[in-house]
This record gives structure tokens, C-alpha cells and sequence, in this order.
């Protein structure tokens, strides 16, 4: 036990437990670093598409950030309307499972998971990707250092992270405050003409660049909008008005994610930065506003922690959605809150496991998991938002044509974006994302109709299934004479009258030792000795109780087991290992029943 | 179980196989893909250090090859000795520990453990290298193509391989073949004037090139031997006569792995051949001997698959050397024999586990893992050789003045060894194996230990320990009222008179229902309903059975848990988690017995 305790730490005690009310500030820490963190990316893969086909065709890259920039207006503000709605949290699966049905709903949730798993992979990667790029050498060890980020986040999360406004303060603001003065620095600099642009990006013949590439560049950039929902679903954490806080904290959230993907989007065109392998453009920027120095470093180390935040939200949000899926039987129940701190570990454990596969399979590279990320970010958009379309309609509260409009127009939007990112990234890897939503779907449902055919053939009917059995006969498999197996023999005298113990032997000078035990501490229980001619220890016990199964056919019958209980952890290992093989046989042989009887030593 | 049957395959009935005899081909093909397979970059890890220093140092290799190729000799002239004396296979841990002690035993078992994990990820990573040096954007997914290569050596270990000569023989001479063409070709194009070097390495001043750098690249060299051994541990697979069929199988291979690395060696000397990052010093060679072309694809695919085979029978080796000392009580007892399958399953994954583990750790890079080899291999060689000085003088059988001078040459020759790579590679990693080999010893000391201290406090003193219990109670937590709780409360009945239920009330209207269901199907049994301030399912429970335990203090208890059997696998972990929850719990106290009753679906 010592060492999860170590590891984890001490259980919490749920009555205890009380959640810190956060004011604007400390909320803006705590659910905006996946949304914020998400400009230490957007820029790049808004850029890749564009580079591929030259200069001109960056030059494009302002007109698509100021399209960008429009859509997290129409989204944050479709938001906004979801938290008057929804003062208890507005996920996009209860949003979408109350307003446009069950099936619908368990779109959102696999489009959810999805979202889930690629904010923590991608998150990691790209932080990772904003040391490799401060110190070059460590980009050979890139998917070392992402399993690292992820092992320290899992741990951390095991413990049981509070999403505190005093861890969470620290990086988002520091990270804010050193990008907003890079965007800013940056523009003055070249506007002073302190700096010269490392190439210039003139505009080419329009026909030049296909509209295949624009799209694929606007969708790429959309993954500036990942996270944006954060807040909606967490209003409760505020402090009263909570919908009012939580609102506004939305629109600050929604600027400053604004300002700063424009930000560097513009100061990247102007300072002619494209991407390359090896170095980010955040850290190209950083380096040619302030070269490398302290500001750099802070930057690049800021970037690194908020994304691990940003990583950290997805084990806070993907526990939570699990136990309530779970509830609803769409995921195995013991994900389902039990109101201990072992529960959410099932879902940590799980979506931790996910994440490190997926980190070695991409190896840990951003620009190969962005297509995926975008699809299940967008999908929930959609659902979410129109389900509130849908909310507006049927509840018709004060302003309900205003909040319908602006959920429409928001859901509208996404939905136009969902299809640009699945036309113009199907074959990037977007179509794996689209694929896995019915995969997800089909296994939640798999799990549904099992949960519901088990409680049917449960359910109690006939009375004469309620009738005593006509025989109790004691079988104890004994390997030889010790404390556990007398012990195992006191208690067999306790349940029955018709108690019969088998040895199988192997060898027959032990068999003689044995039997010579026996007779003095067997309590007179008849000792039954197996030969064996394959060796074989759990077949002739098998066949012994089949044939006392034919006898009494009528009867149940106990196997008893002794069981070693080691006073450590991981001396349980090393033990009960053929008990544990019989047990599994008999599991599926009706009329029996094995009984473990534990020895504890002192 | 059918995934687990499609993946593993049927269990193999142990009683039917049977083993194929190896005549000295096949036995050669078998039993030395690890050892030849070394010649894929034996060559390369000695030119490493030297090239380091520059063209001059380059010079030495030759001599240094010829060092190598006599201890080659001495060591196959050594293990001839050992299976003349040991027809039954002769491992370094048995030869050890007979003539050693068991202490000694132990070492030499901790080295054959680094050993078989080193071979096997020495071997995919130098596979891979093959493959990434034909194909270099490969280069890219070093790791994921290890980690793929272990999967499947994974699986096909699990459905349980046999080594067999028609497997192993078309790699192994294909990979023999090919490069003994590849160092002849080389030669003659070479004196024939048809190929310019590619550098000229002459020699320099001697003290321009330090001891330290020669010993360096002689320790790294003699990775040329690893494998050598193990035609000594499988002679009983030989045609009779197996110890004759088996020395000369060790003589062929011997003279094979020589010409084949001095060949090699002295090809890459005259044709200048450096080694580089990204294309292997075998892969370099052959395309400058036969260009870019079939012959080419030829020699690297071989090289893979043989390097794949090589891992492949460290699988073979580690869950058999694993299963005699857990027979030992050394290593947990499930993974001593028990005549099935399913044991070398628990060695065959924990090794994977490892190998995969150590696969990401060292990013696929061959380099980095040579020093810890080579420490393992010749700790293993030196005391197989030292415990056959010691048996040969022992016994005093037919020639053993003769026996025991070649394996007293053998000892004294790898244990130098032993120290000019432990001295020479010591900052480069060989401190891990030289600290690993203390800390096995110390974990198996430990089972020992426990074992031991288990079997003594296990042993049966007083009679009075064996006498009855005064009392027994039965009581059935419920959750509701179903068919598993009525199968339950039938074999409650069939066990005690005293049979209580208890339900864990958290919502009052399901209560009522349960009641009511009760006093129908509950066959007379009465049914406490406890309340729970919060929330809490498992603690009133326990409370419950404290209460009980305290009433009949000379007493037993049994807590009956219903538990459902579904009919497919994963289902299962769908299912019972409180019951699990509750048992881990109950296993701590004394005079309670769970018992899970199973039900199972039509």
C-alpha cells in the first residue's frame, strides 16, 4: 500500500471536500489555458498549408486569421448564451442529450472523447515542442519528453489536482503578459524599422493559390477555437452571480485569444517567419523581436506550462463525462461515481493510456494530430449549439428569439467549419477522427444493450426459483498440511456436515507425509489421495467435483481454497496462483460455489 | 476468450507434443541466428570509438579483429568442454550453481537476465538499422518499427513457437550466404582494382592513439561473441549422438561467425567504409560492392530477419531460465512450470514489458545499448567457464587435465574481458548492468525470503489450533432484489441457519420497492435495511460485520456477494466492482470468510 500512497496520496474524504469559488480572475486561469494555450499552435499550422506553396501564398495568412478572428467572436458569443441557459454546467453531451435526443447526445460524447484525447496530445507535443525548440539537442528524445509531461500529469492527477486558482494563476498570466508584450514589441519594432523581415510576402495572382489550400489553412487555424467551450461547462465553480462572472470571464477570454492569434499571426507576416522543421514559430518570433535571451526563455517555458494545463483540463473533464455516461450505462460502471477518489482514476488511468499510445504512434508530433483535433472540437460545436437553438425554441424565455439567433448563427457556423475541415483535411487524417465517432458510438451502445439485457434476465419472476437446495457437500483441494489448510478445514466443519478433502498426488514420499499430517490435525475429514498421470493438479480435482455433481444432483457444492494473505502488497504476487486458475474453471460450472478462506499471518 | 484465441492460438495439450530432433543443419540454423546475427554490427560498434579519433586509429582494426576472432575460438573450444559434460544442456546458471554455489548461481542468473533482454532489443534496434539504412525516410519511425517488430515476436511467442529448423533455416543461411558472397565479392573487386576506397586509413604513431580508445574498441567488438553459448543449453534437441551432433555444430559456428566478421571488418578496412548516422557500416558496404540492386535488398532484408530470430530466442531462453528458479523459489512460483501454456505466457510478457520499456528508453539506437550487452554476456561466460574448471577437477572423468585447461583459458580469457569492458565502458552505460546485476540479486534474495519465512510460519504445531468453530453467521449485502440475489440467498440457506440480508438504503422509494420484492423472493431470510448519512455503500456494510464479529467472538463469518457470470469475456468487466471493492476489504479481518456465488445466463 505504501507505494500508491506514495505515488497518489492519501484517499479524500468526499464529506470533507469543498470547492474554492473562483472570482474572474482565477477563473480565467483556470478554464482558459486550453482555449489561450491554443495561439502557441494556430499560427504554425495556419502557415504549413501555405508555405507548401510559397510566398504568395502566405500572403493570404491575414485574411484568414481576420476570418478566424470572426468566428471565435460568433462562437464565444454563442456561449455566453449557453451559460444563462445552463447555471450548472453546460456540457456539450447534456446540452445536445436534452435538446436533440439520446443518439444525438452520444454523438457529442464520442466526438467529446475525441476532443479529450487530442487536447492532451497535442497540448503535450506542441509544449514539448516549444523547449525543443529553445534547446535543439533535446529534439532527438521528443517522444521521451512527451511520455515524460504525460507520466508527471497522470500522477499529479491520481493525487487528485484540485483546479486551483493558485496553481493555474501563475503560468496563464505569465504566459498572457509575455506573449502580449512579444505581439506588441514585435509591431513596434518593425514599424520603427528596428527589424528587417526575414522574406517578404507579396500578393500573387489570386488563381495561383487554389481554394483547396485557403480552406485548408482557415481549418488549420481553427484550431485557435479548442477549449473555448471551458467555461460553460464549469459556471458552477464561480462565485455569485455565477452566470454573470462567468460570462464576462467568456468574452475576456475570447479577446485575449483574439489579440493574441492576430497578434502573431501579423507579426509573423511581417517578419516573413515560416515554418520549419525543428523550431516553432512562436520561438522564431520570440528569438527575431528579442533574440535569445531571459523574455525568450520565459516564453518558451511559459508556452511549455500553460499547454501542460492545457493538457491537465482534458484529466479534469474526461473522468467527469465518463461517470456521466457511465450513470446513463454508455460506459463500464465503474467509471461511474461511486464518490471516492478510486472512480475518476479509472478514467485518469484510461485517457493516460490512450494518450501515450497515441504519442508514440504520432510521435509526438503536432502537425500530424491537428487534423484529427479539429473534427471532434467542431462536431461538439455543432451539437452543442444547436441543441441550444433548440432549448431557445421550446423554453421561450425573456430574449429567446436574441439567445436562438446567436446559437443559430453560431451553430451554423461551426457546422460550415466541420464541413471545411473534413472536405479539406479528409486525407490528413481527419477521416481517422470521422471514423472513430461511430466506432465510439457502437461501443457505447454495445455496453448499453448488455447493461439492459442483464437487468431484464434478472429481473426475479417465477417463485419456485426461491427453493432450498437438497444437498451441501465441502470439497477442499489440499497441495499439503499447513496452518492456511486447517484453518480452511475449521471453517468447511462450520458450513457443512459432509466435508471431503483431495490431494492429487505427484510424487509419493510426499503423499505418505501428507497423509501421516492429516491424521493428526484433518479434525477427521476424509482424506481422498488423486493419482495424476499427466501431472496435472486441477484436472483430476475437476473431474472429483463433477463426479460429486452427478451424485447429488440437487445439491450445491463448496470448493474450498486456502489463501495465503501476505501482510505486503506485492508479496501477492508471488502467491494463490493455482487457486486462482481452479476459481476461474468453476466460475462457469452451475451448483458450484469456491470460497477463498484467508490465512493472515501475524 | 475468442480475441485471446485468435491472437494466441488453442492451449498446447501438453501431453501430445512433441520435439522435433535437430540434425547438425537445422541445429545450426536454430541455435545460431543469436550469435552469427552479431556480425551485423560488431563490425561497426569497433569502428565507432576509433573513427572518433580519426583515419589514423581506423588502422588498428584489423589487429583488433584478430583479438577478437581468437577469443571467438577460445570460447567455442571452451563451450565444447561444457557439452561433453553437460548432454542434458549446460546454461550458465545450472553449470554455476552446481559447481559454484548457489550465491554464484544467482549472479550469473542476474546476468543471463540482462543478457536476454539486451539480445532482444540490441537485436531489433541493429534489424531496424537494417532496414532504415535500405529505406532512410524509415528512419523517422526507428521506434514505432521496434516496437512493431517486438509485437509481433510478441504474438507469435504467446501462440507458442517452436523452434523449428524449417523456420529458422531459410533466414539463417539466406543471411549467411548472402554476406559470406558480400565479403568475397568485396575482396575480389577490391584486388582487382574495380573499386576506389572511399578513405585510406594508414597507420599513424601508436601513442597517437590512446590504450584506452584500442580497449574501448576491442569491448565493443566483442559483441561479436554474444550468443556463443547457446548450443550449450540445447543439446538434448540434437539427433543422437547429441553431444557430438553439438560440438561440431559449435565448431561450425564458430568458424562462421569468424570469417564472416573478419571479412567484414577487413572489407570495411580497404574500402575505407566510416561508420555514420543513418546508414549501417554492412549496409554501406554492400552498396558499394554491389550498388543499389536486388543482391543489396537481399543482405539487408536477411540481416532483419536474422536479428529478428536472434530476439527471438532470448524469448525462448528467459521464460526457462525464469521457470527453474522459480522452481528455486527465486522468481514468483507462477512462473515456475506447471505444464501448460499459460506459465511461459507470464515470462514471455514480462520480458516484452521490459524490452519495450528499455525500446523507448534508448530510442532504438543500437549504440547506446552495446555497453550494458556486453557486461551481462561475459559476466554469464565467465563463471559458465569457472564452474567447469571446477567440475572438470571434481569429477576427474576421461581427459579432464585437457577440459579443464581449455575452460580454465576460457575463464581467465572472457573475465579479462569482463574487465576492459567494465573499465573501458563504464561512463557509457556499463554501470547500469554492472548496478542492475546487484539489484536482481537483491529482488530474488527477497522471494527467497519470503518464501522461505511463509513455509515456516505455514508449518502445523499445536493440534490446538485445529478445532471447531462455535458459531456461524451468514450475511448477504443486497443491492436489490434479482435472480443472483435469489441464487444467493439459496446457498446462504444451504450453508448456516443464521442468515441475515442487509440493504444499503440511499434513496427511500427504492427501498420500498426492495422490501416488498423481499418479503416475496427473500425465502424467509431477514432483511436489515441500514441507512447511510454518506452515501457510502461499502461502510455500513463493514460496520455491520464488526457488529456481528464482536456478538461471537469464537465465531465465523461468511458475506455472501451474488455475482454475475456474463457470457463473454470483456464483459465481465462490466460487472461486480463493489463486490470486488468489499472483498479486498474483508480479506484483512480474521474470522470472516466472502464468498462470491456465481450466477450464470442461459
Amino acid at each position: 500500500m505504501s507505494l500508491k500512497t506514495f505515488l497518489i496520496g492519501q484517499p479524500i474524504d468526499s464529506v470533507k471536500e469543498k470547492r474554492e469559488r473562483l472570482n474572474k480572475i482565477t477563473g480565467l486561469a483556470v478554464f482558459s489555458s486550453d482555449a489561450i494555450s491554443s495561439v502557441a499552435y494556430a499560427t504554425e499550422e495556419m502557415l504549413i498549408p501555405l508555405a507548401m506553396l510559397g510566398l504568395m501564398a502566405v500572403h493570404f495568412s491575414i485574411q484568414i486569421s481576420a476570418a478566424i478572428i470572426a468566428l471565435i467572436v460568433i462562437v464565444a458569443l454563442s456561449y455566453t448564451q449557453t451559460i444563462r441557459a445552463y447555471p450548472n454546467g453546460g456540457g456539450s453531451y447534456i446540452v445536445a442529450r436534452e435538446n436533440l435526443g439520446e443518439k444525438t447526445g452520444l454523438v457529442a460524447a464520442a466526438a467529446l472523447m475525441i476532443d479529450y484525447v487530442l487536447t492532451v496530445i497535442v497540448s503535450i507535443s506542441a509544449g514539448v515542442a516549444a523547449i525543443t525548440s529553445a534547446f535543439p539537442s533535446l529534439s532527438l528524445h521528443t517522444v521521451l519528453l512527451c511520455l515524460l509531461s504525460l507520466l508527471i500529469i497522470i500522477v499529479v492527477n491520481l493525487r487528485g489536482l484540485r483546479e486551483s486558482g493558485a496553481i493555474f494563476s501563475g503560468p496563464v498570466y505569465v504566459f498572457i503578459g509575455s506573449l502580449l508584450l512579444l505581439v506588441a514589441v514585435g509591431a513596434y519594432k518593425f514599424h520603427g524599422g528596428m527589424v528587417k523581415p526575414q522574406n517578404v510576402f507579396v500578393a500573387g495572382a489570386l488563381d495561383a493559390v487554389p481554394t483547396f489550400i485557403i480552406l485548408r489553412a482557415f481549418a488549420s487555424g481553427c484550431t485557435a477555437l479548442t477549449g473555448i467551450e471551458a467555461v460553460a461547462n464549469g459556471v458552477k465553480a464561480f462565485q455569485a452571480p455565477e452566470s454573470r462572472n462567468a460570462a464576462i470571464t467568456v468574452t475576456w477570454m475570447a479577446a485575449i485569444l483574439g489579440v493574441l492569434f492576430i497578434g502573431i499571426s501579423y507579426d509573423a507576416y511581417v517578419y516573413g517567419i515560416l515554418p520549419k522543421d525543428g523550431e516553432t514559430v512562436v520561438s522564431q518570433l520570440a528569438s527575431a523581436v528579442f533574440g535569445i535571451g531571459p523574455i525568450y526563455y520565459v516564453i518558451q517555458f511559459a508556452t511549455f506550462f500553460i499547454l501542460v494545463l492545457a493538457a491537465n483540463t482534458a484529466f479534469a473533464d474526461f473522468p467527469r463525462l465518463s461517470s456521466i455516461l457511465a450513470a446513463d450505462s454508455f460506459f463500464p460502471r465503474q467509471l461511474a461515481s461511486l464518490g471516492d477518489k478510486l472512480v475518476f482514476s479509472n478514467g485518469i488511468i484510461l485517457l493516460g493510456v490512450f494518450s501515450a499510445v497515441l504519442l508514440v504512434v504520432f510521435e509526438g508530433d503536432t502537425h500530424l494530430m491537428i487534423p484529427l483535433y479539429t473534427i471532434g472540437v467542431f462536431i461538439a460545436f455543432t451539437l452543442s449549439q444547436a441543441g441550444m437553438v433548440v432549448h431557445w425554441f421550446k423554453k421561450r424565455e425573456k430574449w429567446w428569439i436574441f439567445s436562438m439567433t446567436m446559437n443559430g448563427v453560431g451553430a451554423i457556423a461551426t457546422f460550415l467549419v466541420f464541413l471545411v475541415v473534413s472536405y479539406s483535411k479528409f486525407v490528413l487524417g481527419a477521416w481517422i477522427a470521422l471514423a472513430a465517432v461511430p466506432a465510439i458510438i457502437f461501443f457505447m451502445h454495445k455496453i448499453h444493450t448488455h447493461y439492459k439485457s442483464i437487468s431484464e434476465q434478472l429481473a426475479p419472476r417465477e417463485l419456485s426459483s426461491a427453493s432450498e437446495y437438497a444437498h451441501h457437500s465441502v470439497i477442499i483441494p489440499i497441495g499439503g498440511v499447513n496452518k492456511a489448510v486447517i484453518n480452511s478445514i475449521r471453517y468447511a466443519k462450520a458450513i457443512s456436515n459432509d466435508v471431503t478433502a483431495i490431494y492429487v498426488c505427484l510424487d509419493t514420499s510426499k503423499a505418505t507425509i501428507t497423509k501421516e499430517l492429516w491424521d493428526k490435525f484433518g479434525m477427521k475429514v476424509p482424506l481422498l489421495v488423486l493419482d495424476s498421470p499427466y501431472r496435472s493438479i486441477i484436472e483430476p480435482v475437476v473431474d472429483y467435483i463433477e463426479e460429486v455433481r452427478k451424485d447429488y444432483k440437487n445439491g450445491v457444492i463448496t470448493v474450498i481454497l486456502p489463501e495465503l494473505v501476505p501482510s505486503r502488497w506485492w508479496e501477492h504476487l508471488l502467491h494463490n496462483q493455482t487457486a486462482l486458475l481452479l476459481k476461474g474453471i468453476l466460475l462457469f460450472k452451475k451448483g458450484v460455489v469456491s470460497t477463498s478462506v484467508p490465512y493472515q499471518f501475524e
